[in-house]
C-alpha cells in the first residue's frame, strides 16, 4: 500500500511538473520601434490554444491515474515499468505542444506539426491502455471493485482509441485532429454518471 | 478525505513549481568589452520587481488554496475541473511576469504588458471567487464551519475583485494598475483579526 | 522513521524534476521556406534517443532509490550528505544529455560527448554503491533483512561497475559505451526473481 | 500540526526545484568545424563549479529548514511571510548562479557577479536568522527543546552573518568571498555532535 503511495506520489510529481513546465515554451513577443506588444501579444494565440489544451489533457490524465490507483490493490515491477513508459510520454508533452504552437499558422507545416501533437496523445492513450489491461487482467485491482465499474472504465478508456483514429484524419485536414483532441479533452473533463 | 489531500499535494505541487520557474525568466545580462556587468544588473530592476511581486501573490494564492481546502468537507468533479482551471492560470503567471519585466520602461508598450499581467491576475481573481462560490452553495464545506467565518472569507475573496477594477484603470496611466497589484499582494500578506 | 519520509520524499521531488526536465533541453526545430518540418523533426532523433534513454535511467534509478530507502531503519548526517551528492549528479544528467544529443551525428565530437554522458552515470554508480556500501556497514539497514537479501542487493548494485568500466570503450567506439549504457538501463528495468 | 507539515511540503517542493533548476543555465556548448567539444566542455568548468556550489548550498538550507521545522510546535501567519520570503530569496538562486559562472573569468566583471551571487547568500542568511530569532522569541518552539540545544542552533545560524561579511572583501578579491562561500557549504555538510 504505501507502496503504491509511492507510486501515485511520484508519478503526481512528473504530472504536475510537465503540466506546469507548458508555460515555458511559450515565447516572450520581441517587438521593435513602432512595432506594438498589444498585436505581437494577440498574434501568438497559437501559443495560447496549445498551452491551454496540452494543460487541460495532462490534467485529466492526472485526474484518470488517480481515479487508476485508487482502484489498484497492489503494484508489481511490470506495473512499474509500465507507468514510467507512461510518465515518458507524459513528460515529452511539452515539446510538441511547442512544435504545434510554432507552426500553427504555417499551412505547409502544420500537417507535420499536429501528427507530431497528435501521435504523442495516441501514444498516451495507447499506453493508457496497456497499463489498464495489464492491472485488470493480472489481478491487481480491488477485490471490492464491481464488474460493473470495471467495464465503465474500460470502456472509457477504450474510447482512448480515438486519439490514433484522429492521426489518419489529419492528411484530410489537420483541423480535424485538432478538433478531436479539443473535443475528447472536454468531453473527459465532463462529470461521469458514476 | 484522503480524495481532498491528493488534490491539494497535485495542487501545492504546481503552484510551488511555478512559484520557482519564474526565476527562469531573468535574463543573464550579456555585457561586452568595457560596459558594466554592474551597470547591467542594475538595469534590470524591472526583472526582479516583477519577480517578487508575481512571488508573493502566488505565494498568497497558495496560502489562501490552503486555508479553502482546510474547510472544504468533500469534493465532486466540478471541484476538480474549476481547480484545473485556477491552476491552469496560476502556471501561466511566469509568461506575463516575464513580459512585463522586458516592457516595464518602454512606454509605448507599457500598457499591453500591463493590461496582459494584471489581466492574469484578474482572471485568476474570477476563478478562485467561482471556486469559492461553488464550494459553498454546493454544501462542501464543513459542516462546523461558522456562517461568520464563511461571511470573512467571502468578503475577503470579493476584494479579489479590485485586480478586475484595476485593469481599466491602466488605461489613464499602467503605473496605478501595478501599484494596486503590489498594494493587494501585501494586503494579503497581513495577519487577519480571526 | 519521519526523518527518512522526508529524506525520500526531497529525494522523489529531485528525481522527477530532472526527469521532467529533459524535454526541455530538446529544441525546436526551425525550418523556414520550403524547408519541411517532418525532415527535421525525424532528422533530431539523437534528441528522442537521449530523452528516452536518460528518462529510463533516471527513472531507473529512482525505483533502485525507492527499495533502498525501504530497507534503512535510520538515517544520518553522512547519509545526509552522501544522498545530497548523489542527488547532485542526478540532476546534472539533463545536461550531457543535451550535450549527446547535439553532438551525436558529429563524428569528431562524439568521442568528448559520449564521455561527458557516460561519465556522469559513472559517477552516480560510483555514488550509489558508496551509499550502499555506507548504509550496510555502518548498520542502518532494517534488522529484519536477511543477508541473502543483501547479497543480491549488493552483487545487483556492483554493475553499476560497468557503467566504468565502458567508459574506456568510448576510445575504440563511443556506440559500444551509448550500446552499453542502453543496455544496462534494460537490464535494471527487468523484473528480478527476488 | 498538519499545518506544519504542509508549510513543509510546500517548502520542500520550492527547495528540491530550485536545486533541480540550477542545471538549466548551464549552456550547451556550441562547437564549429574544426573546434573540440571536449576543451569547449572543460573550458566552462564555472559552470560546473557555480552548479556544485549553489547545489551544495541550497542542499545545506534544505537540511536546516528540515530540523527548524521539527523543533517548532505550531507557526502563524508571520511564520508564513516570513518563510516565504526565505524562498522568495532560495528560489532566486539560480539567477547569480548563472551570471558568476558566465563572468568568472572576466576579470573586470568578476566583481559584480560575486557581489550579485555572495548577497544573494547573504540576504538568505539575514532571512534564515529572522526566521529563527521570531519564532525563538515568539515562542513557538516545542516546550520540551532544551536551553542548550536552543543555543547551539543560534550560535549555528548566527555563523551566517559571515556570508554578510565576506561580501566587503570581495572589493580586496572577489576570490575571498567565493572562497568563504565553498567553505561555508563545507562547514555546515560537516556533522554536528549534538
Amino acid at each position: 500500500m504505501s507502496e503504491t503511495l509511492r507510486l501515485e506520489a511520484f508519478s503526481d510529481a512528473v504530472f504536475a511538473i510537465a503540466i506546469t513546465l507548458l508555460i515555458i515554451e511559450v515565447p516572450i513577443p520581441e517587438v521593435e520601434g513602432s512595432e506594438s506588444l498589444g498585436d505581437a501579444l494577440l498574434d501568438q494565440w497559437p501559443s495560447y490554444f496549445a498551452y491551454a489544451l496540452s494543460f487541460a489533457t495532462i490534467g485529466v490524465m492526472w485526474i484518470n491515474h488517480h481515479w487508476l490507483f485508487r482502484d489498484i490493490a497492489r503494484t508489481n515491477q511490470n506495473v512499474l515499468i509500465l507507468n514510467l513508459l507512461l510518465l515518458l510520454a507524459i513528460a515529452f508533452v511539452p515539446f510538441p505542444t511547442a512544435v504545434l504552437a510554432e507552426y500553427m499558422r504555417e499551412d505547409e507545416q502544420l500537417l507535420a506539426a499536429t501528427l507530431a501533437y497528435g501521435g504523442t496523445f495516441a501514444v498516451i492513450a495507447i499506453l493508457w491502455n496497456a497499463l489498464w489491461t495489464y492491472v485488470r487482467t493480472a489481478g491487481l485491482l480491488l477485490p471490492s471493485l464491481s464488474q460493473a465499474r470495471i467495464a465503465t472504465v474500460t470502456r472509457r478508456n477504450a474510447m482512448g482509441v480515438i486519439y490514433v483514429l484522429a492521426l489518419p484524419l489529419a492528411l484530410i485536414s489537420p483541423w480535424i485532429t485538432i478538433g478531436i483532441s479539443t473535443g475528447l479533452a472536454v468531453f473527459y473533463l465532463l462529470p461521469t454518471s458514476d
